[in-house]
């Protein structure tokens, strides 16, 4: 067991200018997982109500993730309900039920203990550092986290950085938890409380990596239709994650290779609905892509 | 004679969250020639009032500008005063004085008729056309525009297009001329009315280039300390041809280049107030940076 992702499964509502979903799959752990499969086999850990369609558990472990950590507990998923504006980047939260997800405290399975690699999808920070404990000495933590808990536990989310490797956040978030305007500024502020790597997410702008010796910029593909924007974060750190693993190694190189591969994984699942296009995806596709990513900024 | 630059040639008063700066030399001019003066000697098209410094005029023709077609005027030079948020893309315009600028219908000094590569920088749409039919068979058009004009002379702008290479814009102004609202989309329906090239500009996320066979994207400079981002785009611009008059070739690769250099010229003027750093800068810096961002994007 080398990755291990903890997030969120949910149903999603999305709205967007030109369509809407009802209760679709959805979660920061469905979106990461499925899209670091791709690269590896993750293990998840989250909680499901016992209306989780097992359609989608079967997909799975069709797909290589290792489900033994995904509780389903009597009662209703996790629900989240969002509106997105003509600019995807801006995106209105409608409702969130936390039903089954409320009082989650995962116990590790036994074997998930070992993991090198730790993502700690967005969930209440206290949550986030209560399962990090429970891993024995993974070789790199990751985290992410959204606006909601920078404004209600700051606190937590700081002593947590300290505990963390790699941090992911978007370019408001990064600037709203270390009180600066400038971005770089604002990262660089962030990677003196503990992380070695912040990685600001730009949606439509792509990522930026601030390293304490490097930084490393990727654009995001030029789409000209972005069906659904849900899970693209969490697609790009399934995608950097997932070849981190794969290839066993955390160079500066590999960093920035993850990065695009990230940015490449957030690409596809932009093209459709929830998790639509990770049903048809394939590896061949995924090298074209980055292959193309490479074209596109070469000079 | 190969590059003509058409622009204005202002005084600003610019107030940024920390400092203000009142009636310092600025337009779309003086930033597009200066930063063209790193790599070639571009000529100038515009007015200046009585009042413009003697001292600007001299460090235009130190740096090689050929000032010919740069009139002076009796009456007050073109004023521009504007406020900029804590995002440096914000920015509101608190007053504008045409003043001499009003009924500027140059003609173009002959030596100029000739140019090879003619930028019409921001004004008038009618203007830009005016000075655009004065010139015989230049090889490459260019032009920059803003919001007003797209809102009071779309039609003037959008027939312009028709005679036009290179249409540089921002993200805003790219999707409100072309009524899209994704970008790419918005890009791409503009290379049907008559560019070959479609330049948006970005800011502090970089900028992406449409072409009819190629797209590239160039990050921007990860900069800490936004001192002034007036003229950014404008020496963007500067850079971009002024490369492209330097290697005398038009080729894909070149306006990759280009897109770089001006990148790389954008990057150095917003580091101090108005045309305060491009008194210092040295070409080394330039050659220093343009590796810099190489390095930026690889992996």
């Amino acid at each position: 067991m080398k990755l291990v992702i903890v997030g969120s499964f949910a149903f999603d509502t999305i709205e967007t200018p030109f369509a809407r979903r009802e209760r679709i799959v959805g979660g920061s752990g469905t979106y990461c997982s499925l899209a670091a499969s791709f690269f590896t086999t993750p293990g998840i850990v989250g909680v499901v109500g016992s209306d989780f369609p097992e359609e989608t558990v079967n997909f799975f472990k069709e797909r290589g993730i290792d489900t033994t950590g995904l509780e389903i507990k009597e009662g209703k998923t996790f629900f989240w309900e969002a509106r997105y504006g003509n600019d995807p980047n801006e995106r209105t939260t409608i409702r969130t039920e936390l039903n089954v997800f409320k009082d989650f405290k995962p116990v590790l399975p036994p074997e998930y203990r070992k993991a090198g690699i730790v993502f700690l999808g967005n969930i209440d920070p206290d949550q986030q550092d209560g399962i990090l404990n429970q891993f024995e000495a993974p070789h790199l933590v990751a985290m992410d986290t959204i606006n909601l808990w920078i404004r209600e536990k700051p606190r937590s989310l700081l002593e947590l950085l300290e505990k963390v490797d790699v941090f992911f956040a978007n370019d408001e978030e990064i600037k709203m938890l270390s009180q600066e305007t400038n971005l770089v500024k604002a990262g660089k502020k962030l990677l003196q409380r503990g992380p070695s790597l912040i990685v600001i997410k730009k949606g439509e702008h792509g990522a930026l990596l601030l390293g304490k010796d490097f930084t490393f910029g990727v654009i995001a593909h030029p789409c000209d239709e972005v069906v659904d924007p849900t899970g693209a974060g969490d697609s790009f750190a399934g995608g950097f994650l997932g070849y981190l693993d794969k290839v066993k190694s955390l160079t500066t190189r590999d960093f920035r290779r993850a990065a695009v591969y990230g940015s490449v994984m957030a690409s596809f699942v932009i093209e459709d609905f929830g998790i639509e296009r990770f049903k048809t995806l394939t590896t061949q596709e995924i090298k074209e892509r980055f292959i193309y990513f490479k074209k596109l900024v070469s000079f």
